[in-house]
């Protein structure tokens, strides 16, 4: 099993902190890691199937505070598919004239939809898999780029046939708004004003948010298990997707 | 116009030594720089907007020997498309489940091919409509991913009406090979047994090759302009394609 973490903001932040409290847990998941900043339409991948822990592209990842309103991150711990670049997540791919982003936590058994369109997986997991059924299955349901409602309204068709095979607990971006799909583990909250402190669960480091932002900052996490000790994680229930956009979920 | 910088081994090397030499001309070409790396059908790509000289990435790259067959890089000076990241080369799709990486040293005009396929701009640059349009051709013409021999003459019919719009200096790979068409600038050379000192032209800075390979090795580099003073670099004849593998160009 792997650990995901997704950030979506209204202004572009950096997440240095929660990915610090994150990586500690690629002690565990020590099977590779990956880290997607969506910088307009632009995106950054940056991959590594050494741990979080020591690799020298985490370490970079720590100490540059790249800005970014969605950003979606990976630890693995291999239970599909080998430990090799190709099977890190997350994944990307474009579809429509933008980049989409993905990555999955979770088991699905005996999925092997039929993809006979553009996407096709390169390494040999059931989450590049699910991925590439996604984005087939988008591109048969919208000529081009739907609304974020109409996407969602989509996904929330998409999701289940793929659920029903295991555990499908998805962070998915194009850049534009960040949707999550809980079945077993997930979690979010949304960090905005009053801003406070805030302590690592993993680590003994404290962040006062309020030093680090404007009053009209907001950014919402998700992330498997709550990163923090002192603030209010929401569960995802089973089934749930959510999706976020300006730092906040959207009632849809 | 920017620079553009390939290499092809048979054996997975470091391209610390000819990166070093080739971020030195970031300087004058700012808007930008990527490294996209193959490890087995896996890619890492690297892009930052600043300039190779002072990014963080680019200081990364140059201290974490990644070892790779296949490595295409490309620092930017804007001509067409503003300096964002989704005009940052090189470019990654996926094609018959294989990854694809592109960049292009050259400008472009009036080059607005139909794309009514699977492969559509994110950025504005016609570095990313070629290279779209390329994989739409390829796509075509082929049903699954072809041997590199079939690929090379495919590549050979497709790239001269691009070249007819400007200057079409570009590198690809796939993971297997790297195919490399000259239009206006660009160079060659195989380094192998015998290996020899090389002095970058760049920088004050010596690297002894017999010290860091065996003699079984064997790498070809590709780079717009030479890297090196003391080394015999051939110059590619307009409308050149060669396709290199196994660290060496293939009569094809």
């Amino acid at each position: 099993m792997c650990q995901l973490l997704g950030m979506n903001g209204n202004t572009p932040t950096d997440i240095v902190f929660s990915f610090t409290g994150f990586a500690t847990r690629a002690v565990e998941h020590k099977d590779g890691f990956g880290i997607a900043f969506f910088e307009g339409p632009g995106v950054r991948c940056f991959v590594d199937h050494h741990s979080a822990n020591d690799s020298p592209v985490a370490e970079m990842v720590r100490r540059y505070p790249i800005r970014s309103r969605h950003v979606i991150s990976h630890i693995r711990k291999a239970t599909q598919g080998g430990v090799a670049l190709q099977n890190t997540h997350p994944f990307v791919r474009e579809l429509w004239g933008r980049y989409w982003v993905f990555a999955h936590n979770g088991d699905l058994k005996d999925f092997h939809p039929k993809l006979h369109a553009a996407f096709h997986p390169v390494g040999d997991t059931d989450s590049e898999r699910a991925f590439c059924w996604l984005l087939q299955e988008l591109a048969k349901n919208h000529a081009s780029v739907p609304s974020v409602r109409d996407l969602t309204e989509t996904l929330r068709e998409l999701a289940p046939p793929v659920a029903r095979h295991g555990s499908f607990n998805f962070l998915l971006s194009n850049g534009d708004a960040l949707w999550a799909h809980g079945a077993t583990r997930l979690h979010w909250l949304v960090r905005q004003h009053p801003f406070r402190h805030a302590r690592l669960q993993d680590q003994d480091l404290t962040v006062n948010f309020a030093e680090h932002t404007t009053p009209n900052d907001r950014v919402a996490v998700i992330v498997t298990e709550p990163l923090t000790a002192d603030e209010d994680w929401q569960a995802f229930a089973p089934g749930e997707l959510r999706v976020f956009q300006d730092g906040q979920p959207l009632d849809a």
